[in-house]
């Protein structure tokens, strides 16, 4: 049995947040630049706290191979980081998808940026489709991030799409979780949300994390998306609604008590780690008990 | 970047499946049995080869103490286990919530049974409020186990709230997960299923495998409950519709390839297991990248 919002939030903060569905051209740094650019500019005028832009918003997706993608890609040092940071107030945080270029290499990243400059760069590591053709898979794991809306993860795409990675941000401390995506459009149920925002929504719920899923629209190459751009409260049900300007703006109220979810239940302090790791060992030979 | 459903299922076979909502009386061992041993028979009528029943479908669910939930607690190897596997047919397995007495301790229990008898019993690892001042949490996980129907794997109600649950059982090479549940009846958005039946959905997409949750109905000491009862097959989209006994039937199709989602993805082997280890570690002090 399971019961869910019996403890009401106590001495929450919240949070502004803005995901902003973008059509980046492919190919095309500067015009891709430029549409960012206006992104912050405009949510800094609205003051909002955390604003996510899309999976690989400075190149666009479907590049054609290795040598487009090298020409669209830039360093994690290079000066539009510092020229983005230089637009925020101090409390407000950017996370934006970019082609990363590293030597020959090639990863698919977000930047998570505040005033202060270049937080940090997560490299999207499970790659999609014909994204192995492209970008080297990134050999790091996301990691919890201090910024000024608070603790904050990131990962991109296909990356939610695997149960561990939200949870283990939650487990480390994530409040929130910031997904630029680019989610293609497929074939659903009539009447149904995009199953990326089934999965991310159970995510959200699960670990009591909000979640903010920045999709992107336009058609680039005979392909369309999903434009399921979604903000996720710690209860799991989609909050906001997208704007004509592709907007979806909410106020997340992240609570220290959003976790305990009745007086015996805390949906992280319940989990059983040793089980966990025992469970996906090779089955013994099953036996009747 | 994501997509799904672009391989079409080779070689499958088909699992006909039956989840029946039952409404229990607390504490009337007798009449739980009656209820039970007619479900059976009825799914068996009917051809179903997969039947799964609620949480603790013996006993009821809010028994008032340990003293009422011993006197409706029966053992493993009590003999009714035998009999129910008397009526199934070579290839039918049945999964059934119950009340588990072992010596002094109870437990919150399924029983997967067989017409060779009874295969294997899952004790709830994770206890719902307050279960705890009844039942002892199982300290083995889940196992999947070879039945005429398929891989199968069992967990309880909240159990599948946690990710790792049905992660680790479909990692360990479960095709089917049956989930006896009580669900409790909780404020939802208008037009949205019950939280429960999300995480669920996300779950059987998340690793393509199949999930079967059968809640319960009927009013109990004035709890009722959200009645979510669903079959979801491995793409994530809940299948069949309730009849006017609170049966849902359908039809799974267990495909060798179902977790290929692409020409270069694999749901289950995309996986990176050392990240998700390096993840849950105590997070570095977080430094700009």
């Amino acid at each position: 049995m399971t019961d869910s919002g019996t403890i009401a939030p106590q001495d929450g903060r919240d949070v502004r947040v803005r995901a902003h569905e973008l059509a980046p051209r492919v190919g095309d740094l500067a015009h891709n630049v430029g549409l960012i650019d206006a992104a912050i500019r405009s949510a800094v005028d609205d003051g909002i706290e955390l604003l996510v832009l899309p999976e690989l918003a400075t190149s666009g997706y479907y590049l054609e191979d290795r040598d487009e993608a090298r020409r669209v890609s830039i360093d994690a040092d290079d000066a539009v980081f510092e020229r983005w940071a230089a637009l925020l107030p101090a409390g407000s945080v950017v996370v934006v998808g970019f082609s990363e270029s590293d030597g020959d290499r090639i990863f698919n990243s977000a930047a998570m940026l505040a005033a202060t400059g270049l937080l940090a760069v997560y490299r999207k590591t499970h790659l999609w489709d014909a994204e192995a053709e492209i970008f080297t898979p990134g050999d790091e794991p996301p990691r919890v991030v201090e910024t000024p809306v608070g603790r904050l993860g990131t990962v991109i795409c296909y990356d939610l799409e695997f149960p561990e990675m939200p949870r283990g941000l939650a487990v480390s401390g994530a409040e929130i979780i910031a997904v630029p995506t680019n989610w293609p459009l497929v074939p659903r149920p009539d009447g149904e949300r995009a199953p990326e925002v089934v999965q991310a929504m159970a995510a959200a719920r699960a670990s009591a994390v909000a979640i903010v899923c920045c999709d992107r629209s336009g058609e680039e190459r005979g392909h369309v998306w999903t434009e399921g751009t979604s903000v996720i409260p710690s209860d799991g049900w989609p909050a906001g609604s997208k704007d004509d300007r592709g907007r979806v703006d909410a106020t997340l109220s992240i609570s220290p008590t959003r976790t305990r979810i009745g007086p015996y239940n805390d949906v992280l302090s319940d989990r059983r780690p040793a089980l966990y790791s025992a469970l996906q060992e090779p089955a013994d030979t099953p036996t009747a008990d």
